[in-house]
């Protein structure tokens, strides 16, 4: 396979995949209408495909989604190009510049993740769910709007050299990163599930801190061992 | 094509339309049984399609839809006309005529946004997603009971002149106003969406405001620039 | 057709009603496995049909239904006859035989209504809601267990001359009552709903009551105009 | 039939149920992504089936399910053998091991479970749904972490001789035994709903106890006479 036919067999790919996780955003309810958006970077190029603006979860296809340079520009004339891609694609952009490991990159405004950021709270680390899946607590970013660069700065400023792979941009939500655009849509299903249940826990009474070696333990042990290998799923 | 016909299809495209829309009142839980409704304007006439009584969703088809003329008379030998309209109808009918601009109105009675209007509480604008859809606040309506133009007398005016296209009548419920019928939906699905998010966050602390320029920066970016060229999603 | 012929279908249409009705209770999420039950009076009978103990939803047919006299003994010979009735019959009969406007009898455990039962608290009628479906709070019944008829003659004690069509068992959960078996399932589904939805308000601060004389027009217009002549659906 | 394809086949059977029972999981609520398993003991041999490590639900097959003996080793050359076992292997194995009169052995991570464990608070018996199936509260099991046999321990610690099904591992989550794996995965759905229903119950005021008579006769009865004869489901 020459190498134009090979990336374009990429491309093909995480179009697909992209398109497909969207459904994982709608199942698990961490969005309503068109709030929320999920990107993936090209394997092997400077490119990522992201959402369009405003399309319902239910029409979205492979071929709708908008491929773009990691600048966030669109590349003209590839399927889904004569659509504007999401509103958070200069946030999506400034994520894969700066943070080479990341593959994809998710933000909803899903219920409880939103109702922590509207507070600026983190979200304590105690449940063992959130310590493998986290390796600590959820960590608040900073108020940021869209226009600018600030609110991609803000996710990277939280998250690099972070154990979290989510941060709950402050009155906005929730961004999620991850090696691959699955591994980003999990850590956005984890995210709000820790942010219901400490939310809840809470309510009712004081909380049990787990020990700061507990939650080594239990991060480094799923980071390593939890599910098959060769799995990407972490 | 005459007038006439020009006229019959515009009504068949916006009962199969609102037909349609009342689905998503069910995706979102917004209703239970029959307790929801939407309408629309028919684009150039006086005249509107709203649910009929009692009916449910499941069962509900275009030619079930009840047209009316902007009093909330029912037009005779319509298809829909041997049914009785919802018993909103009179405040739908007091929108139109009053608003020329809205081209849809919902009602539902949603569980979050009920929780505020039996406190008689607007809802405070403290997360981004409430300032790009309803720049602002969240206002509460008079308490009015059904019998004459009361209801629809206080949708106009706390809407009239406000950024919110939702009105939480108190002791009462969520009515929303659009463009179009679909517009009026997405508003009342953004409505609870902000109602349960912000109840949720302000049960475990203070919230943190954000600055009104920032809200009406937003607000303006979003009425502007999300979405696609041309689409009424706004 | 003979008498015979008439009663044998009317039973069929009974058990076919009741058998579809048991699947609001999950669409509704006022259940979880097999922990609900609808019956029916069938029309010009000393009968009623109930669910089976202990059968799933999913797998429940109308031949699966139990024909009891209103003694709540199994009809013999009869399909279902080879099952045990719900063990809530005994309550269900002892309604039937006290109350001969009551075509439909449900009982649930959804989850707001146990919540207000387990404090022994009635639901304030403080949204319109309610007031046009119950006209009024939904009353406590008193703390009754299985064994006797001391179930039964709590529902009814608490509903005779009330015009609540629910009640809540204290530290039970809502039996619900109806001229048909779908006016009661709808009485389970709003009884919730308004459990619900007051429940929420009230957790975030006072709430405003609605006067006496409106939650009395608002009764008596939803019971006289609401639907479509002829609609059972009240 | 040989004794070796009497066993064969019981494992069939084994395979088969407790693949399907994952689906009970995600229809209740109980588990997001990949979070939850169930296994089940091979009547009549030293062996139990549980699920693959990281396998989303749906994916899930009968010949995905790893066979294990008791001390959680994988049966070579078993169809799913190639799969390494869900990571509470250890835990279930060692509660087979220990109460011989376990068939089903169910760990999810639901949310209002976790959030009583979270704060290490037991949930009380003050519905009568909860004095049927539990027969008095639901309690706590200490806080232990995958890596030795500390899981395992406290579960069979804990519930030995409980009438409760069910405990709360101290910030983890519930886990749930049973006559059978179906008859552990409704105590694993009872204990949500109990947890949900409490914490409802108490946030918004003084709950009404159940005399401890009154649970004991409840229990007792739901035991015995609940459900049809023969029925697996208690």
């Amino acid at each position: 396979m020459t190498e134009g036919a090979a990336l374009a067999a990429a491309i093909e790919r995480t179009r697909a995949e992209v398109a497909a996780l969207h459904a994982e955003l709608v199942r698990y309810g961490l969005v309503v209408w068109t709030g929320g958006n999920v990107s993936g970077r090209v394997p092997g190029a400077d490119l990522f495909v992201i959402k369009p603006s405003g399309v319902s979860y239910e029409e979205l296809t492979a071929d709708d989604l908008v491929l773009c340079d990691l600048d966030g520009v669109v590349i003209p004339d590839s399927p889904g190009s004569s659509r504007s891609p999401s509103s958070d694609t200069a946030a999506h952009a400034y994520v894969y510049r700066a943070m080479p490991e990341v593959g994809g990159v998710v933000h909803t405004h899903s219920t409880y993740a939103v109702a922590w950021a509207a507070r600026g709270e983190e979200i304590p680390c105690v449940i063992t769910g959130m310590a493998d899946e986290f390796g600590g607590p959820i960590p608040i970013g900073p108020f940021a709007v869209i226009g600018d660069d600030s609110i991609g700065r803000g996710i990277v400023e939280t998250l690099r050299g972070h154990r979290s792979r989510a941060v709950l941009m402050q009155n906005h939500g929730p961004f999620t990163i991850g090696a691959s655009a699955r591994d980003a849509v999990k850590a956005a299903v984890m995210c709000e599930d820790a942010a219901r249940s400490v939310h809840l826990a809470r309510e009712a009474g004081p909380l049990i801190p787990i020990p700061q070696e507990r939650i080594d333990h239990l991060y480094a042990r799923y980071q390593n061992v939890y599910g098959q290998d060769g799995d990407d799923r972490r």
